[in-house]
């Protein structure tokens, strides 16, 4: 495998397909989640499902094939997604009247049955996620972070004024931010995106952002809030309270399957994948030792185990194949699994068995009838040391005393003569496009967010030395 | 809504869309799952996927876009699904060099990527599952039954010896059996279909077919032995314990969407929506009676029992809308809901309420104290109620001795005159196809399966009279 500080690229592929995580197809772009991969997004489904139905969400679906004229009605959707649709253009041997776009996100549809579901205050507001695939025909792909195919969930809401619809944005970014933390370990920056970065569509468009090990950011969630621009390009009205007819405001927001590679990215190391105990398919190995008659001894013990750490709920696996112990330690060390535990039968005489720590690589000696209980604490202490680890990262890596596009010029080219990380950089803007652009065209480093609660705000703009009006996060980015 | 006796589909069509199950959309054939409609499907997957995973299978997902080259692998596979298929044709504003369909079922794809994960019978079985939508455009449509989008589960395994394959392909079926019995208190026949009713491509096929209450058949459920069919197409090969390279034997196993309809078809009444108690959405419906100053008293009481029933995991919902209460009892009615509770400040003097059975129309005073338990009783009865009652339908539909085709005609015509449904036949077959096509010429009756346990084993051929290989099912279906 490819080291991290060799190629990181490289060595994201060579680890995610050596851990079985994904397969490349002959359809460009398009993967096969294979099954760990996808047991990584079943997780991240469960945790967010929850959280949305919590909040009053629930769950439809719509057909995936949108017609061409339905994009024409929101100006700025139609330009931002239609250089990147697929389009079914017949069907059971017949040309299409109409073609059928595959579905980048479902602004459309919806506003077309919102507009029909919708006629009096009473009918608001709606709360509806839809789990689906959708399609982006991008240029430049890489897997789980941008393919052709990818799977996310999409929420749509409708209310009756902007002040619910902004507080449901900002509720559901909140839960972004909650699972994103709390499952994944990736700690974010909430918040809000300039207007050149924002969705095609949106009036603001607000994000949790996440810093990769190679300093890159990962957009891991995104919440808009829409306006009446699709209530109006789809009609969407409703007969209010006073009697008039108004127009609705709606949201939208998402997460995809990009945040499985967000979570490899940020934790993984040279040896592979190092996995969140929430979500990892498999949190615990058990690697029986030792060989001849004593093997069946450890065996029964092994499965002993195993009996009672599913009934706690923990997902346990034991590697019982005809391998060395140094070569399955290697093995399950690259898949990523939290806990390693090694029985062999002189540790049974010693009543104890040896534990280790993907996240750290400490080996533990641990009473036998200890093993269940220091499992458990363990699997929270190693996700909160992986949490805790990415915030030091990210904050080791987050620069926010370059003030200027000349400064932020020399670090690049110091970062790279260093062959270190260039990270993320806390600059002063003044609110001009061009200053935004200019930042992006000199170093390639694009505004992340506009952060709501920066570490200390900007006085200057980076570029022009004028006035801030906002302090933005900017850094490279997938 | 119109009457079941007077237009069954009409009765269907009004019923789900005034129950807020489905949308139409402008897209042909696709429709909307709303949330009440799509939340049936979310407990039917639970239900299923539950069960996938304690018999081995994991979940991963391929690719919806499949090569039309992919097609071409397996003849009969391509002559069944090639007239429903819509292609894209074009993506990103470039004409695509070879066409993509949208995928009808993933043998194809999944096959070829087996041919490269599977090396050894260490590789082997491969147990995988996908949770997708698919599509098949199709000229007729009917929510739920038959749409060009639909959703589904579809297990693809593969097997190093024939034996354990027919093995997987059975137990699949029998799980199948046990979720639409249990869950959505469908009884069905377990069966194999004949050659002329098999999947494209498959040696055998095995369904589950339940009967409406029009005495159509539903095929609800269907797993294949797909040989070696698949593996020769794709080169699926692996090398053996004794060193030779063999190919694989796959399976394949789907339920879909069309089990929300198949549970309408089979419980609904002129009221509405029947629904299980085990799926129901809302398994019991609080109707606060009377205003003024008791409402509150009321109100607050019946907080007190959502908390309750809630800890209880029951799914409640209260109806504080300013209607009737008689509006509110034909509504909830006609959605479906297993339970009606009635509260009103008399019930309250007396320590009592109301419950009204949707299963059954009757009403019950309970004891306040009662309640709960009362509640939690009630949905397991229903539950049980509902199947008994599908159960006699089906036994009272299923006719065993008509022998011959002339009988078989002259029971359609005098079901027609007395306006009964026609319902099942059981009937001899000699095994010639031709015997099989002149029962649905003349009758439009096909066959559904070859039961596992027919009630009784018949001796001729329903049309020429020879001697029987086979005891069948015969009936109309959608
Ligand atoms: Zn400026
Ligand atoms: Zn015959």
């Amino acid at each position: 495998m490819t080291p991290q500080s060799e190629d990181f690229s490289r060595w994201y592929i060579d680890t995610i397909k050596k851990a079985d995580l994904m397969d490349y197809t002959p359809v460009r772009g398009c993967i096969v989640f294979k099954p760990d991969g996808y047991e990584l997004w079943e997780r991240i489904q469960q945790a967010m499902d929850k959280r949305f139905k919590e909040t009053g969400h629930r769950n439809a679906y719509f057909p995936m094939l949108i017609p061409e004229s339905f994009f024409e009605k929101e100006k700025e959707h139609v330009e931002g997604f239609s250089p990147e649709l697929p389009w079914v253009t017949e069907a059971a041997g017949e040309k299409l009247e109409e073609k059928l776009a595959l579905r980048p996100t479902s602004e459309t549809m919806i506003g077309h049955m919102y507009s029909q579901w919708i006629q009096s205050y009473r009918d608001l507001p709606v709360l509806i996620n839809q789990w689906a695939n959708v399609f982006r025909w991008e240029k430049r792909t890489m897997p789980f972070l941008r393919t052709s195919e990818f799977l996310w969930q999409e929420g749509h809401t409708a209310h009756a004024d902007e002040e619910e619809a902004r507080h449901e944005t900002l509720q559901m970014l909140e839960i972004y931010r909650e699972v994103i933390e709390q499952e994944l370990a990736i700690p974010v920056w909430m918040g809000q995106k300039t207007p050149s970065e924002k969705f095609a569509g949106a009036v603001d468009t607000y994000s949790v952002e996440a810093m990769m090990k190679d300093g890159k950011a990962v957009q891991a969630g995104t919440s808009h809030y829409l306006g009446d621009n699709f209530a109006k390009g789809f009609d969407i009205k409703f007969l209010d309270r006073d009697n008039k007819l108004k127009f609705v405001h709606t949201t939208s927001w998402g997460t995809s399957t990009r945040l499985i590679g967000s979570m490899i990215m940020v934790h993984g190391d040279d040896k592979g994948l190092v996995l969140p105990p929430r979500v990892a398919p498999t949190q615990v190995i058990m690697i029986p030792i030792g060989s001849g008659k004593k093997r069946e001894i450890v065996l029964n013990k092994v499965d002993d185990f195993v009996t009672d750490l599913k009934r706690e709920e923990v997902r346990v696996r034991t590697d019982v194949r005809d391998e060395t112990p140094g070569w399955k330690f290697n093995e399950w060390e690259m898949r990523g699994v939290p806990i390693r535990v090694e029985i062999g039968p002189r540790d049974l005489e010693n009543n104890q068995v040896i534990i280790a720590r993907r996240d750290t690589g400490e080996k533990l000696t641990v009473p036998i009838d200890q093993l269940i209980e220091t499992v458990k604490g363990l699997l929270n202490e190693i996700q909160t040391n992986m949490y805790n680890k990415a915030l030091q990262f990210k904050a080791a890596h987050s620069h926010v005393h370059i003030d200027t596009l000349d400064e932020l010029n020399k670090h690049v080219i110091k970062s790279e003569q260093d062959q270190v990380i260039a990270g993320w950089v806390l600059a002063g803007w003044c609110g001009d496009e061009t200053c935004e652009a200019k930042v992006k065209e000199e170093t390639s480093f694009t505004s992340r967010n506009i952060p709501f609660e920066p570490p200390l705000n900007k006085e200057t703009c980076i570029t022009c030395g004028q006035k801030a009006q906002h302090t933005v996060w900017f850094s490279r980015s997938y």
